[in-house]
């Protein structure tokens, strides 16, 4: 490719819009073009990055026997009735009404198009089991689209669905695919961690995040270093800090609080510790009546956690001002256990509290010395709060970190859950009818770029991985267009490198050397030779590293042969 | 590939739904499966073709140096409104409302898009010429989606577009992309004609249109075996078939002609040929006023010819009864010139005629030997009708015929009708700011692969050309899972002709060799080899060509050599 002919514009400043790294430098490099809220064109360049991630993806998915198909876009809502989640779904799924005002939406997900397909192919265990995947373009209608193509409205993902004659066959897959993954995003260079999950509102049992660290990412991953736990925040199960509720040494006491209403207000000015209180919480119950929910006050609702409690309506929903108001005859923020005779579900933490500070359901007052079996009755308890920093890991082995990541990827267990919903059935051997069990496992592709750029980038730009960058090598000339002998190096070159199945572009554009030198900085090309009168005369050429920003002189006649040793190398 | 890990569901019968050849194959090969109307999944051996064909359109785009990108589905109204296509595009654009109420679309096509891309990022004559193309899916609402993949709803397109600092600069493109588009269909074996064609909707000046040859085909293709012309039946031009108006002979007659409404049955009545009577159509015109246009009675009215009459309103819409009413006084089947005091426009046909028969405007009457210019005004004249085959070309160097055609394929210069519409303009040398010329250029991928199987096919199923198979060959073993020795020979000759690179699957499915072998004809897989143990005691195997149905015995130990060069030969 020569830059001349190529749709390179790359910007010195990026618009303000950008909050991201990623997504400043995605901008500044031409890789995308916004069109509209989270609504992106990609440009030569960004398309050639994602054609490279996907041919990873690809090659990843085809040597676990996934076969490549694609489903439609525009999906009708019937089958979306008959999983339910035509109701369920929300704003996120973008509805549309086709010109017979039939009910249609852009799908976020292929659950039930699958789901459909399979249950009009596949008859027999012998069909069994049969894995297949595509890379497709995606619509969710996100609440607020932000970091460009990290969530973006519209996006690629690839997403694989397996059916299973059994449970067994689906954790065989499971585990391939979990290993697929693995290899798909090591490949890409990214550092990352596989976490166990919460499944969410695709619903069934079992299921991994795969989560790139970046400071920038929106998701919680909890670790340890001692040990090989990982998680996600909101699945992060929380062990209790101590064994047994301490003895009780003090009696309940009212005390004025007049405008403290949080618990760290109320626990300054009584100059006791955050712990010793607790935060009340009120929810919609199944019944609909207000239920209450207690955490430690230095703690936070975990509310995935919270969302699982069978007492409480799903999914989760705060009580209005005026049921509080009807239930406790008090504002919010002076709300407690004492004297509330509905459902009371305490975190394992504030179950093992004595002499506790919360509400007393009066306005402008807090207790004190408050005891769980004497001033009021012994709530149900549950673990109901995130983790923290310190806590020990569920195994009892190390000492829970918390960092930040960007999901990547998720992989799911979904066993019979559209199986049942959409009656995807087999005949097992015997000639009797079985429901199919279900994996399903997702690749957020263009969210991979921008995750990428998050974790590789300088104050020059992007630092891409061999696998990722959008040309593997830049070739620069100093005054191509003035010089015959650099032009003549530099298209000798070119020509040999191209030949020998390097991915190299020349930056045949007539501009000045820095302003080359700086695109090619920001474009986070791996490799750049620089073609010099003034090295030539020695019989040299300048090498650059991107990544080490080493540079070193390479006699001429060994640049070729060296250079495309080392990139071979290093592809993966 | 190993059929048994493969997804291969063939069917004996199609579903009802299926009219056309290439649709019933499609779904008996299970190639596509159906989701909603106008709405298919590609299953993995009809994207395997998909792919095959998009490799050939990319190789083809690149090497004329347009470059791909990616585009959003998901389109904002404001630049259609920018446009003018939002008022003007109809229900065929399917539009939505996202979760802020605001009016997107689901890109049918993406002139607005990318002339946005462009204006923002272009902005010098040194950035020109400049060509983009992307391989993408499209979503148009159609009145009536049939044909299986051929009139689909949803389907995947090649659409690029060009930009130019001069109009001389953009034909040089549109000729490279109309020989680009011939060698596509050229490689991918289909039979077609590139024809002139009107721009219809898209605007702008200049446009051919590929046509693939089939019986089945929605279009008319003009052409000539005697001389270059070839056309669509919308813009080829008839010449008129007499140099000028004979005498007249007769005087007008009124005849009673009760229930004779169309010029068929009055001829037939007086027993006159169908070409002495005229047809009468009525039109709104600019002012909203009756518009009479006179064609031949045995012609057809070319409406796009007519649409571009000034006199006529646009888009083209009939007079209501009742403004027929009013205006003739009768019912339609009884108007005429004789007497209407309104702009009346004849083809140029009818102003050839002398002692015509037409309506008198009268319920029940007609009027034979009517002469213009005696009888009723000298009506403005124009070529608004059909051609015929027969007819001579306009450059009169041969005979016009007809066949028809698929439309796959077609190139427009759209000149500056975007670039006016939504302001795109560059600085030329002088840095006076200019407006841009414009090309646009578009392949049905999917369609392409329906109208190859309109093409190729026979009464056991697909023949495929070599470069769209969903592989090149096929090894059908006879009983592979009981005979061992066909078993070991099979998995032999798979691995090496995969070494040597032959896109090529092992029918190793557990089934009678009847079954196999009809699926492989159905498929219509170019080449099969069958291993049985009966040819392999003669050291030898069974080599059938699924185009010519010649089948031959090879020797083993030529097979492989044999037949990869036969294959690599084959490719294009």
């Amino acid at each position: 490719m020569r830059a001349s002919k190529y749709y390179i514009v790359t910007a010195k400043e990026a618009p303000s819009e950008a909050e991201l790294i990623s997504h400043k430098l995605m901008l500044r490099a031409g890789l995308i073009k916004r069109l509209s809220s989270g609504i992106y064109t990609w440009l030569p360049m960004g398309l050639k990055i994602v054609r490279k991630i996907e041919r990873v993806v690809r090659e990843e998915m085809n040597a676990i026997g996934s076969m490549e198909m694609l489903m439609p876009a525009v999906q009708p809502a019937e089958i979306w009735q008959e999983s339910g989640r035509w109701e369920f779904y929300g704003k996120e799924l973008l509805r549309m009404k086709d010109r017979h005002e039939r009910d249609f939406c852009l799908g976020p997900t292929h659950e039930e198009v699958v789901t459909d397909t399979i249950r009009k192919d596949v008859k027999s265990y012998k069909q069994l089991p049969l894995s297949v995947y595509q890379i497709q373009t995606k619509f969710r209608d996100e609440v607020r689209p932000r970091f460009g193509v990290m969530r973006a409205r519209e996006f690629v993902m690839k997403d694989a669905y397996s059916f299973h004659a059994d449970y067994d066959s689906l954790v065989v897959h499971y585990n391939q695919m979990y290993q697929a993954y693995c290899n798909v995003f090591n490949r890409l260079g990214l550092k990352f961690r596989p976490v166990a999950a919460d499944t969410g509102s695709i619903g069934g049992t079992g299921s991994h995040e795969f989560q790139v660290l970046a400071d920038s990412g929106e998701d919680i991953v909890v670790y340890s270093d001692e040990c090989d736990y990982a998680a996600n925040l909101e699945l992060a199960e929380s062990l209790p800090s101590r064994s047994e509720r301490p003895q009780s040494k003090a009696s309940m006491l009212k005390v004025a609080t007049p405008t403290q209403k949080t618990c760290e207000e109320v626990t300054e000015m009584l100059g006791v510790d955050l712990a010793t209180s607790v935060k009340s919480l009120v929810f919609l119950g199944v019944d609909n009546k207000p239920v209450l929910l207690l955490i430690r006050g230095d703690d936070t609702l975990n509310e995935i956690k919270a969302g699982k409690l069978k007492q409480l309506k799903e999914p989760l929903e705060f009580a209005s001002q005026e049921m509080i108001k009807e239930a406790f005859n008090c504002q919010p923020g002076f709300i407690g256990p004492v004297g509330f005779d509905g459902v009371v579900i305490a975190d394992r933490e504030v179950g093992l509290l004595a002499d506790f500070v919360c509400g007393a359901n009066e306005d402008g007052y807090h207790l004190t010395g408050v005891n769980f079996g004497v001033d009021c009755k012994e709530p149900l308890i549950a673990d109901i709060r995130n983790v923290r920093e310190g806590d020990p890991t569920p195994d009892g082995k190390g000492k829970i970190k918390l960092c930040r990541g960007i999901e990547v990827g998720h992989v799911f267990q979904l066993r019979t859950k559209y199986s049942e919903a959409m009656n995807v059935t087999y005949l097992d051997q015997n000639g009797k009818s079985q429901l199919m069990e279900m994996g399903c496992y997702g690749i957020g592709v263009t969210r991979i770029l921008g995750a990428s750029i998050e974790q590789n980038n300088d104050e020059s730009g992007i630092v891409f991985p061999l696998n990722m960058a959008p040309f593997e090598l830049i070739i620069t000339p100093a005054n191509y267009n003035k010089s015959e002998v650099v032009r003549l190096e530099a298209d000798r070159l070119y020509d040999k490198f191209k030949a020998a199945g390097i991915d190299v572009i020349l930056d045949d554009r007539n501009e000045r050397i820095g302003f080359l030198l700086a695109d090619s900085e920001l474009l986070g090309i791996p490799y750049r030779v620089v073609v010099g009168e003034k090295t030539l005369l020695e019989g040299k050429v300048e090498l650059y590293n991107r990544k080490t920003r080493e540079t070193e002189l390479v006699e001429l006649d060994m640049i070729v042969q060296n250079l495309v040793r080392q990139i071979e190398n290093e592809r993966s």
